[in-house]
């Protein structure tokens, strides 16, 4: 059964738009994603939302019908609402023909089973949420096992990383620790910790990386703090052949997991 | 001799926030680049700017003298202005140190020397202007010759493009052109066209990349048509170990550079 939802003042709607606050998302331990693509990505990995939003004229489409349906078996309620409202809750001019909200889904260190990938990826004070999507985006294609953030991260969970992940963020776990509690739980098993750093002439084609790995990207503008790359097993950089001295957080860190990548398929 | 300018309603103010539009820029044949690390690239790569706003706070930096300095005997102005003007100008709550415009570039194909550079990149129909800065900021890094940007592209002078690229629009050349002028120039002279696409299966580790290479990257949502994969010399594809079919465009063209970059470098 459907509900149809006709006016802006319906406080569901406020309710639903308010998620694109951090704060909202927070207390409510909800979080927006928009858009067939990423919603249907987000059901093939088994997520079904917990409330399902799409106008009328998307009804008929197989995916929003697909959708519905697991959204109905698993619990969640749907909404019928008009494309100006669908327009308001994801706060763009050309919303996408769906909407879910989604339980937020941290995985605590503890829960982590290192084993079941050959890489993971560590983000530490990453500021950019599109920085943030992306690298979840090249996890999922390098078959990473998920993203570990590091002290104070933008919200993996905001409209812009979620869409920048195009739905990576629900085939990647996430998880969220202070970095001396990374590194307690790390060191309890295998695991190399690799760092890119430009206080290091170390090439990143040199080393034989040994799995499970995991690749360290500091933030956008600081990079790693020194106590942090005194930790890593390796420290390693990428040539620079132009006047720059660095490369996008998103793209140095899908560098050095696609050669990690390439390394092991050789193998 | 600087000029201070302290009043919002100044028409300069004006004149120089308008730049932030396209149409602005497209009429006056000026952009507008912001903070200390972008300019002072600009500046090491030979540009100076037709107008420098700084707040009187940063007079004192050495980088903010070296600018005040070129940009005078360059031939530009000066301008001395409050923080909460830079603020206006560039569209940030925490604007940088300084702000300069500068006159757009655009190198014809015709001036293009190929010969200079063992890798190219050529984006076609690119939407987002932070993946185009990347890009760029890729480029430089690869040591690219520069940018050439196929039918209806994002602008590579938007504020948000030229922060992505941090300055390497002005290391990287960047030209314009239809398909098939494209097409025309490429055949006139040695080139191998590289696409990346999901419509083949031939792995991107395996060819012999032959330079000069061009790199084509499609647009975010829809890749390359058909017809110019047509026309590439190879299509090739990155390994996808997850869910997801694609990387995000930015990141697929840095991936793919850093191959024929570290195919040349071993030689």
């Amino acid at each position: 059964m459907f509900r149809e939802i006709t006016g802006f003042s319906n406080p569901l709607v406020k309710r639903v738009k308010a998620l694109r606050d951090k704060k909202a998302r927070r207390l409510e331990g909800l979080f927006l994603a928009e858009g067939l693509r990423i919603l249907t990505e987000a059901l093939e990995a088994g997520r079904t939302p917990e409330m399902l939003w799409f106008a009328p004229e998307s009804a008929r489409h197989p995916l929003v019908e697909a959708l519905v349906k697991a959204t109905e078996t698993g619990g969640g309620e749907v909404f019928v609402t008009s494309p100006d409202i669908l327009s308001k809750l994801s706060g763009k001019d050309n919303p996408g023909a769906v909407l879910g909200v989604y339980p937020e889904q941290w995985t605590p260190l503890s829960a982590l089973d290192r084993g079941t990938a050959a890489i993971w990826i560590v983000a530490e004070r990453l500021r950019d949420p599109g920085n943030l999507g992306t690298i979840l985006r090249t996890g999922d294609a390098v078959g990473a096992g998920g993203l570990i953030l590091i002290d104070d991260c933008t919200d993996p969970f905001s409209v812009e990383a979620v869409r920048a992940s195009m739905g990576a963020l629900f085939t990647q776990s996430i998880s969220k620790a202070t970095w001396p509690e990374f590194i307690h739980w790390l060191r309890q098993g295998p695991g190399q910790l690799v760092g890119t750093s430009l206080n290091t002439d170390h090439d990143y084609q040199a080393p034989d990386y040994a799995p499970p790995v995991f690749l360290v990207v500091g933030n956008e503008s600081q990079g790693l703090p020194e106590a942090y790359e005194a930790d890593c097993d390796l420290l390693v950089k990428m040539p620079m052949m132009g006047k720059a001295d660095s490369l996008n957080a998103a793209v140095a860190t899908s560098v050095m997991a696609y050669e990690v990548l390439n390394q092991l398929r050789k193998r």
